[in-house]
């Protein structure tokens, strides 16, 4: 059976929860910045690190290829059309896309699930590049275990969203999380001006395809894994403020009765991670969805589920006058999913959103 | 204003309804031969067609760049990243694609929707590389007009579903249709065998973007289309069974109070044509979609609607025995897409569909 690799298929009550820090901290509004939150970087993995020197010195082929074995069936790759690459001495993994019509919103800009979706799709390509697709979505050694990869946070910073006929830049690197998470960075560049557009850092665990609970990594896997690893924090940074229901000054929206659609579905039959953004924004108010853009994002993701279930979406804005969305530069809000069936005790998804005015004087103009 | 240009707001019962043919005729179960139905071309076009010889007779860079102004800004294009080009004296536009992880569903092949989302991108792609976007999805002329385009059908058949990783490559060219239609041909070729994988022809016309209304075509426009025209007929032939619930042997599915997301608009401010599918599939039962998939499909598009629309949506099965939907190798379909508040008298899609067996032993293993 193959799994899908990065789909949200955690129960974050595992023994797993603590490695990646799944809880905000700090203060409301700090997300913005970014501030440097420490993340913990364990160096429990005992792995030998190596340090980049800059993204931009080429060096193609440079990667240990010895691990891919070209006895195997490679399948048709997006390197046979000459988009992508590997420099850094095969740390750094490079590929170009271009913003198609059908990825983009009304105002023309590449939506929040395009990103996403290129995120997903640069770091599964490095994985193929790194012969770390064996069968369906895990390594050779992941299919003897039963195991497979499911992303269980992602945290981004847009900049600049790239319009359609944009060509896009990715780099993607990968570092260790603890001592059984992998951490997935990218950056997007406009081809164009060399601009970094967005920022984000998404956190991979490993989880038993049968039994649907994370995973230790197994020895094999640590070691085939270590020898691309960066010795970098994540790019993105956790974000400060913590997400509660309780605090002053905070409206409520939801939207009931949620229906995934078979589009939805990815390999692994559930409903794909990114596809739960979607669903979030259901909640946010029409006035927010027209005139703010997202700015930045934190996605815990807590449970699988499949186009049988129906959901519930709520989004809390956190407002400084009495729960009144003016004209700020700024809206925060906080989202949270979940199934609408069990009395909402069981949580899918929380996340929070920083929204920026989209004509205003920010950066995303 | 800037208007999708094939997005389905089209209100068919408009003077240009005859021009495309837009009933089917015959009999049932003709459709997945697709025999030879004559969809009226007519020549009042009054155009030079050319005949294109071959299509693997590759001459890059022939056609006629007189009409592109270099002094206009053109933006980055896929052309940047040298997966695209054109051949047959300009005729046919040529893309290469790679099909991402994110493009294709449970069975890892890619989804109706991923090609309907190819068929889209190319056809635009071409107008782009024959200067014909201007501003939005429109050229100077029709600007000048308030002019866009917009999709009225679609046919397609697929005779196998590319996979991730596949490269397919497809070719497209224009052909006049009717007085005031264009119809946009494609063929997606796996690249690796040559294998022709899906066929598709779609019908563009023109609407006004302030009335909402169809338009005939301006001389000028006419005058800039012809010189890309291909004189062939539709690619897909029109389906010769009629579309109707009155007939023996057909069990309803219904699915009510779908709602379309955020994400399911485009340019246009309107859910974008591609997302019609999604909707539709959702009355079609589970046992079709998990034991089957689309072997040729019609869509009729009628009106555009919004994420403000509360829609239902019909599958009408036609059946041989009794109302059963048994292992037969072939399911036939009739779909019907409707508001929910007006008592279903406004139709927004209507289409039909031919299913079969996923791993039997047809031509979609």
């Amino acid at each position: 059976m193959i799994v899908m690799l990065t789909t949200a298929s955690i129960i974050m009550n595992s023994p797993y929860t603590g490695m990646i820090s799944g809880k905000f901290g700090g203060t409301p509004g700090a997300m913005h910045k970014h501030p440097n939150i420490k993340l913990k970087r364990t160096s429990s993995w005992g792995l030998q690190f190596k340090a980049p020197t800059k993204v931009n010195a080429t060096k193609v082929g440079a990667m240990d290829w010895s691990m891919v074995d070209p006895e195997k069936e490679v399948p048709n790759m997006v390197s046979d059309l000459g988009v992508e690459r590997m420099i850094q001495d095969g740390l750094i993994f490079q590929e170009k896309f271009c913003i198609r019509i059908y990825e983009v919103g009304p105002d023309q800009k590449a939506s929040v699930e395009t990103l996403m979706n290129h995120l997903l799709e640069t770091s599964i390509n490095h994985m193929k590049k790194t012969g770390f697709i064996h069968e369906g979505l895990g390594s050779e050694e992941m299919s003897k275990y039963n195991l497979t990869w499911v992303v269980a946070k992602i945290q981004m910073v847009v900049d600049r969203y790239p319009k359609w006929g944009d060509i896009v830049e990715i780099d993607n690197w990968k570092a260790a999380l603890g001592k059984n998470g992998v951490c997935c960075n990218l950056t997007f560049r406009d081809c164009k001006t060399g601009q970094i557009l967005v920022r984000a850092s998404s956190f991979w665990v490993i989880m038993n395809k049968k039994t649907r609970k994370l995973s230790r990594f197994p020895n094999e896997v640590r070691a085939k894994l270590e020898k691309f690893f960066v010795d970098k924090p994540p790019l993105v940074e956790q974000a400060t403020r913590t997400w509660s229901r309780s605090e002053d000054n905070i409206t409520e929206h939801i939207c009931k009765g949620l229906k995934p659609r078979w589009s939805d579905l990815d390999i692994n039959q559930h409903v794909n991670h990114v596809k739960y953004v979607g669903l979030i924004l259901e909640s946010v108010p029409k006035t927010i969805i027209e005139k703010y853009e997202i700015d930045s994002m934190t996605l815990d993701y807590y449970q699988e589920f499949t186009n049988d279930n129906i959901l519930q979406s709520f989004t809390y804005i956190l407002t400084n006058d009495n729960a009144k969305i003016s004209n700020c530069d700024f809206v925060d809000c906080q989202h949270l999913l979940q199934f609408e069936i069990d009395g909402g005790n069981s949580n899918i998804m929380k996340g929070m959103t920083r929204w920026r005015l989209k004509h205003g004087k920010n950066k995303g103009i």
